[in-house]
């Protein structure tokens, strides 16, 4: 077991990584975990994403960003993965996109990275023509501030489907258009 | 090139198979492609459904009814696939179920078919505990006998995301509570 210092600096610029690299598999189960907000079968699925991504590359139709930080691991220094988006071109459309997955470490969540990871994941998808992008999150009260975070990144509310994660758990469908260019 | 003669009697309940086989490939795509519903995309989409399913059986999510109908073969009866739909518990919901895919061959499509299609289907996502059915198509006028084909069968429109497709093109989301044992 190692153990790992954070080093107390935030860069005001996200140091981000778009390739998936095997490590990234146990990575994301850790953040996704730790952020408490999903369920074990929720947790299996963001790892498969991962998983595919590896095993058919761009063909699986997920792209990643990760968001990496400097640590001091047994006195080197090396970038640790602190939170990730995965996103990717729905299927049969023609420029929207799916944010799939967001999550930022509970020790970062405090230091705007999640909002500047928003910023970049639509820097992306902007390059790669996506006219608009949705996330779906829970109308539960869990989800209050996830949905606050959202609205507050400039999305709208498109649509809510009651009872559809469970009954009395709703999906509330957030969408934004990407201005042309 | 074998001569195919459909039969005049039209079966008044359907020949429903469940499990999956290697000729489904080619029989989805030509039903799906006779539709001229679905552009080239779509129709991979379509087949990659029934392969995965093929690949990875249950664990793939998708499950499937085939409508067969007895033709002559160089004078042999045997049955000819003239519809099908392609469902499944949608990923992280428990009992919200999503209608991928449904496709009857053009030439059987003013016999109530598909509303029967749509019954069987119904019934077997309750069997596996759906509590709601999602479907999705398009906004666009060459749909409007589709979107009055789901009214028909009971649907109600949840959503509409606008430009979701393609500009101009929204997708509509219908749903319908399937009524506990």
């Amino acid at each position: 077991m190692t153990e790992l210092k954070t080093t107390q600096s935030i860069p005001t610029t996200l140091h981000l990584r778009s390739e998936v690299q095997p490590s990234d598999v146990q990575d994301v189960r850790r953040i996704v975990e730790a952020s408490q907000f999903f369920s074990a079968a929720e947790v299996d699925v963001a790892v498969e994403l991962v998983q595919e991504r590896l095993q058919k590359g761009a063909a699986s139709g997920y792209e990643f960003l990760f968001v990496e930080h400097p640590v001091l691991d047994q006195d080197r220094l090396r970038q640790q993965v602190i939170g990730y988006v995965c996103y990717g071109e729905i299927p049969c459309t023609v420029g929207s996109y799916d944010i799939y997955w967001i999550a930022i470490s509970p020790d970062h969540q405090r230091n705007r990275i999640g909002q500047q990871l928003m910023q970049s994941v639509e820097l992306a998808a902007k390059k790669l023509n996506a006219r608009r992008l949705y996330i779906d999150t829970s109308g539960k009260p869990l989800y209050t501030p996830t949905r606050n975070f959202y609205v507050r990144c400039g999305y709208n509310i498109a649509c809510e489907l009651a009872d559809f994660y469970a009954p009395g758990d709703s999906k509330i469908i957030f969408e934004k258009a990407i201005p042309p260019h």
